[in-house]
Parts: structure tokens; C-alpha cells; sequence
């Protein structure tokens, strides 16, 4: 079967890293891409390899929106038609790169790797919460590890009591009174749910309420095909009908797009500023990373399910998020 | 055919290794495991891997005898059974991972990856010479060659007159009067016997010796399936029928098991003393593996028998090994 | 279909870099090699690889013309016989190692790894330009690209234009007003040539002109088959009908043995001295070859014809060449 799904809008990176002028080359799919922003202030993007000679185009040069190739000159506008050609013109403009629909929706950049005519942005997953006026700091990481398993850390939010007690000060609530529920929405996501009630709340808030009191908690994830995630947090002062918050609440992107099948880019977002962005990079690659790539390993290149894995209530989501996943593969297949 | 016989024991470790509270985690046949013992002193060996994530167990913590699962603290008990759960615990308690059956005998712990009912204790080898009230190193080894290539080396003690001249002070006896003789005994070994009568005295023995004095002197190695050996050395004063021996007769352990089919564990002994144990290592990583190595390079993953090797006379014992190793895997290919 | 044409002189080093006494150990077409100079002056090649236990014979020792194999003492003739066991000797002495006919012309060994009897001397191409008495350095690389892509840089000299323009003062001549034209010779050469008329001539050159003088140059280079080049180059002043040469001629060859389908050994050679022999160095490792990495790069191991690359008119005597060896590929395989 084919190892992604084709038909659906993954994400290329933050609009802000792709300045104009430049070219930002990275690997989706397993196919190498380049991402550029255009004069007109528009986005395109291209397969990174020449039709001549297969060298990257990304070790060419950019003159205004053409990109020429290193090798032989051979020059392709941001539509990804031969425009220039040095030699035989006749020949050379006839040919192309292919290129991929690619559209910038708050500051992310979305690309469709499926058929074109089947691009519609309107299936674009709300990521309306990066709208928020407050300042944050938009980050990317590359992990060598697939991007299910990345998917199943995050859509089991019970991990974090178990590798983040120090970072995060979980303090068991979600495991000893944590309510959890799975549930669809009509735009397709899948929602895995926590919710604490009257419940200790974590060392680091504890100043901000009264002596002694307790607190309504909630962690709800939101996933959407192929694995654009977003984690929606609130600490409300018990009592209060999540009306009186102890700290406003909290809304971040976690968005997976596939390098290779053995690795993935990693889209999130943190606080800004040297100490913050520090502390969320050390989660993901001293805490969450070693876990995922393990995992990794334990598999040996074996199909998930072919592996029997034991399937616990807490694993709803990650698995409602994968028999989705396979269900679109298998369409594909078949179409 | 299968890669490796599997209704064998096999050496795990040291048992002076496996510490109490400690794990100690290794790859064998190509499947990573858990050695342990236990607060009763007695050893186990599980697989490696957590049913539910598939993440190293040895990467979580051992609290007495139960290893709980660093990613979401699933905890297993040394017999395998999951014995604690922080979540739905009926489905979870269901869970196990594999384990297989190890003993402890003369400071050897021999686990059994085939059939656990054919496990009988009464096949382990005989390494009742460990029982020497003398002080050993128990030392252990990885090579990056399979197991065969290295059991070649060690079944035929003709190269030590190739390789080892400098280290050993061999000077030629075993080519010039050595006695070569295979045989098998009830126990199923092979045995793959030089003696030299009336021979020169290497270097290091002069001086206990009478001026002039011949030896008699024996290197006698006997293996096991799939790749236990033991070593006997002895030298005699000549004429005395091996009643004065110049030095007291050396017996020393060469035990290998696969860690996957190009690399091998490789457990032996030596005198005790950072010195003697350099000796040793040097004589093994500098002088043998760097001869297997090639052969391996020079084979190029392809099977020996189909490479039409050139056969000598003292590569009868080895071939005698590689006969009966390849007799079992298919065995048990057809069982 | 077979990776590489069999029946062909292929270039194994300058006959300079085999001396007397030792041993040359190169892969070619995907096996290790011996190549050694006899004490009669003649050349040698044999298998690198002892028929016993498949160690490399070149981590032996030379005595006289005798390889003793360094893990058993087996001794081989430059003839590939084995000729010394410290064994049984009848058994080993029928054993032998598989050699290929060698031939030295123009200081460069030749060897022939098809059928032996189809080994004509004669075939060997053409480098009679290595006779001239002029000091030259000859010179060998690695690199890590299968060969076709290299002999495709080297057939396309428009590529000089792009990324030779800051160390060979390339001007846009060639693409300006060059003309090119592929021809065969009797020899079976194919040739792509460039011929420039009434052109600017190269910075470089201008100190050695009159004032404002223009050239006529030319760049003719000449293929065998698997990928024996050789590059001539000239430039005279315009209107002498090539008489008044700026420079004197320029030949060089450029010779390229697959090492295996992915590496290639380069040999060519360039003006003596450390400035002139960093200069080409330079030229070679960081201009070309990161070029013809990226195009293996994107070509992801898949077919060159099945990427149905862009084919332009200054390909054609790549292409051809190309053609050329996939016939006698064919053939071969057919045979």
C-alpha cells in the first residue's frame, strides 16, 4: 500500500521562514521540494531536481522568481516551466518541473500533494488560534522517527505523567480523576479529551490561586488527516464553571508532515524567547524523542498492527487517528 | 533457511554481570532482551520491549523485581505477566512480553531461544573447568562478524602459527610435528586435538626448564553447538609421559553467541590483572578480528558452501562444526 | 541486465604507482583486486581474496613474487597458482586465484575483466599524447558517483560555462558562437567537439596576445568505450588557420574505471607542481563532483531512460556514448 495519503493538505512551513528571494529546500514525502515566495507576494512550489541532468535546483540561483540551475543555466519560473535556456530553445522550453498547490493560511504555509484539481482550500484545518494578537514563537524540528508514532505521543496525552512530571509539574491528576473522552467533529477531526475536576493543581500555578484551592482542569487535542494537531489546555478555578481562569488559556499547533517514511518535520509553537523556545525544544528532543525513536526501534521496520500491540482505553484517539489514516490509504489505493 | 538453531542453549552473560536491581540489556539473535535476577537470586530474561509502544523496557526502572515501562509505566514482572497498570487494568493485565528460560551454571547464565518444554538444564556443555579455585577475568567481547567465521578461527589453531607468533611465542611446532586428530565424544562435542611430542619449548618456557629440555604439548579444542568452546593447553617435560608439566594445564572457556548474523558475542577468560586482560583483548581485536573481518568482507554476504572454499586438512574440525550447525537449522526448518 | 561491459580495457592506475616489491589493492567493477609489478618487469592482477577463507590477500605479505596470505600462510604466484602450504599440500596446491590479463602502454596498466582469450592489446585505445616529453603529474581520485554520470559531465564541456567559470576563465564563448558537432571515428571514438572562430579570447590569454587580438579555440574530447577520454584543447590567433598557436596544444586524458556501480577511480593528469595539482584537485572535487552527487542524488538510484531526462542538442555526444554502452550491455548479456 502506498505509505501516504496524497489527497489531503500537509504543512511546509512557516510563511515567515520563506523570505523572499530565497528558496526553501526540504524534503516532503520523500521527494525533495523547493518552498519560494514570489514578487507578487504569492507562494509556489517545485520539485527540487532539474529535468536535465536531475541536479537540485536548489544549489541554482534566483533571479527575481527564476530559478537556473547550477549545472547548465537551464532557467524555470515559479510555475515551474523551462523559461530560459542557453542551448537548443526549442527543446529546453518544452519542458517543466512539477509543482504542488500550495496556499499561506495564518502564517502556515499548506501544500497538496494529491491531485490538483482536488486542492480545495477550504479543507484547510482551522488553525484560527495562531490569529491570537499575542507574540509567539513559530518553531520547526526534523525527528528520525515516522510520523504515526510522533502521532500516537501526542493523541495520549497520558505519557506526559510519566516523562514530563519534571518539566511540565504534572502531578498525577489526569491519571487519578481525569475524565476521557474520544469525539468526532462534522469538520473531520478527532478529539481526544481530558478533563480534571476539584483536583490538585500543578507546583507552578499555585501562587496565582488562594491558599488550599483546587482547580478544573482540561487537555484536549485535536487531530486532523494526515496529523495537524492542536492542543487546547485551560486551569479554571474549581467552583467557578471554568469561568474564573488561573491563567488564560492556552491553544498550540502540533503538526506533522512526513520528510520520509522514517522521518518527520515538526511544526509547533512556544513563548517566545531564548528560555522558552529552549525549554520546549528540550521536551520534544530530550523527553518525547528518545520515547518515539525507541518505539521505532522495537518495530524493526514491522507493520504496526501486524505487531498486535496492546491496546489500552487511554490509546482511543491514536488509534481512531491511525484506522483513519490506513482507511484513506486504502481509498487511495483503490482509486 | 532460519539463520540460527534455536533449541540450544546459549551463553547470555556473566552471571557476575547481572547485578541485583540492575538490567542488563543485550541483543541476541538478532531480538533484544533483559537479563535479570531476582531478590530470590534467581535470573530471568524477557524481551525487550514493551507490548503496548513497543519501547525498550530497559529503558524504564526496576522497582524489586517488577520493570516499569519508562513511556507509560506499564509494569512487567521478571516472569513476563504485566502485574501493574495505571489505566484500564483488566486489558492490561491480559498483557505479557516473551520470555525464555535461563539458568546459571559455573558462573554462566545459558538461555534457551527455542522450544522452553525441550529446555532441559542437562544439555548445557560441560565448563565444570570454571570451577579452577584460581582467580580468572571473566571477560566478554563484541565482534562484527557472525558467529561461524569466528568459530573457524577458534577450530582451527593452525593460524596461531600465522597471526599470533609475536604475542603467543609459537615457533612452528604445530606445523612442523603437530599431530592433528578430530573426534567426537558422547557428548555430542567435537574435539579438534594437536599434540607435538619432542618438540622446542617456546620463548616464555625456557627458563623453567632444564637446559636443552624437548616438550610434549598438547592445544585441544572442543566444541558445543551452536559455538561453545573450551580450550586445553598443556605443556609436559618430553619423555615423562605428561607427568611434569612445565606449567599446570590451562583450560579456558571461548564462548560465542550471536548478537544478529554479522556480530557476535564473544566470551572468554584470562589471567586476572589489567595486564593480562590487555594481553588478551589485544590478542583478540588485533590479531584475530581484524583476519575474520576480512574473511567476512571477502565473502560478501554470500554463503560459504556457495563460494567453493578451498578445504584443508586442519580445517577438519571447523567443517565438522559447520556441518552439524547446518544439519540443525535444517532440522528445525522441517520440524 | 549486467551493471558494467566485461570485454573492454579498463584503466587500473598509472604503471608509476606499482612498484616493485608491493601491492596495488583496488576494488574495480565491484570486487577487490591485487596489481603488482614481477621482478622481470611484467604486471600481474589477481583476485584479492585467499580461495580458503576469503581473507584479502594484500593484508598478507611479498616475498619475491609470492602473496602469503596472513591467516593461514598460503603463498600465491603473481600467476594466481597457489605455490606454498605449510598443509597438505596436495590439496592446496590446486588451488588458485582468479587473475585478469594486464598490459602496460603509455604508463598506464590496462586490464581486461572479460574472457581472456578476447584480450587483444590492439582494442587498448589510443593515448600515444602521454609520450610527450613535457613533465606531466598523473593523477588519481575517488569519487562517490557511478561512472556514467561523470563521463556525462565530461561530454557535455557547455558545463564548463557554469561551473567553471571562475577557475578556467570560461567566457561565454562556447555558447556564444561555438560550434558542435558529435563524429565517430574508425577507432570507434565518438568525439564531441566545440569550435570557436573569431572569439574573445580567455583573461588569461590576453597578456600573450596583441591587443584586442581574438582566437579561434577549440575543445574536442574523444570517447572509448567504458570511459577512456581524452580532452584536446587549442587556441590560436584568429585568421592563421589554427598556425599561430597562443598556447601549444593541450591533451589530457580523463579516465574513468566504475570501482563499483556507485564509486568511480578517476585518473587523469594535469601541469606538475603543488599550485598546478591543488588547482585541478580543486576543480574536480568541488566543482564537478558535487554537481554529479546531486544528479545521483536525484536520480534516488532509479534508471537514467526511465527518468526520461530532458535531452539537449549539447548532449548528444553523452548520449550517444550513453547508447553506446547499453548496446554492449546488452550484447553481453545476450551472450
Amino acid at each position: 500500500m502506498n505509505a501516504f495519503v496524497r489527497n489531503l493538505w500537509y504543512m511546509a512551513g512557516w510563511a515567515q521562514d520563506v523570505c523572499e528571494g530565497q528558496m526553501l529546500a526540504r524534503t516532503f514525502l520523500g521527494r525533495p521540494w523547493i518552498v519560494l515566495r514570489t514578487h507578487d507576494g504569492s507562494y509556489a512550489m517545485l520539485a527540487d531536481r532539474c529535468p536535465h541532468r536531475f541536479v537540485a535546483l536548489s544549489k541554482g540561483t534566483r533571479n527575481g522568481d527564476v530559478i537556473t540551475c547550477a549545472y547548465h543555466g537551464l532557467g524555470f519560473s515559479a510555475q515551474g516551466r523551462c523559461v530560459h535556456s542557453p542551448f537548443g530553445h526549442e527543446t529546453a522550453l518544452a519542458a517543466s518541473v512539477p509543482t504542488l498547490p500550495v496556499v499561506e493560511r495564518w502564517g502556515i504555509l499548506w501544500f497538496w500533494p494529491g491531485d490538483p484539481a482536488a486542492a480545495d482550500p477550504a479543507l484547510i484545518p482551522d488553525f484560527a488560534l495562531l490569529d491570537d494578537p499575542k507574540p509567539i514563537a513559530r518553531a520547526t524540528l526534523r525527528m528520525d522517527v515516522g510520523y504515526e508514532l510522533i502521532t500516537d505521543n501526542l493523541m495520549d496525552l497520558s505519557h506526559a505523567e510519566f516523562i514530563h512530571r519534571a518539566t511540565f509539574g504534572v502531578n498525577g491528576s489526569l491519571m487519578d480523576s481525569g475524565q476521557h473522552r474520544v469525539v468526532s467533529d462534522e469538520s473531520g477531526a478527532i478529539w481526544n479529551n481530558w478533563d480534571m475536576t476539584d483536583t490538585q493543581p500543578p507546583e507552578w500555578s499555585r501562587a496565582m490561586l488562594p491558599e488550599g484551592a483546587l482547580i478544573d482542569q482540561w487537555l484536549h487535542i485535536r487531530w486532523h488527516a494526515p496529523a495537524s494537531m492542536a492542543l487546547f489546555i485551560g486551569l479554571a478555578q474549581a467552583g467557578t464553571d471554568r469561568r474564573e481562569m488561573v491563567v488564560p488559556p492556552m491553544a498550540n499547533p502540533h503538526i506533522l508532515t512526513p520528510e520520509t517514511p522514517n522521518s518527520t518535520w515538526y511544526f509547533y509553537t512556544s513563548d517566545p524567547g531564548p528560555e522558552a523556545e529552549a525549554f520546549a525544544r528540550k521536551v520534544f528532543l530530550e523527553e518525547d524523542e528518545p520515547m518515539v525513536k525507541s518505539a521505532a526501534q522495537g518495530m524493526a521496520g514491522e507493520d504496526f498492527w501486524a505487531l498486535k500491540p496492546l491496546i489500552l482505553p487511554t490509546d482511543a484517539g491514536a488509534i481512531r487517528a491511525r484506522r483513519r489514516l490506513m482507511q484513506l490509504r486504502r481509498e487511495e489505493a483503490l482509486a
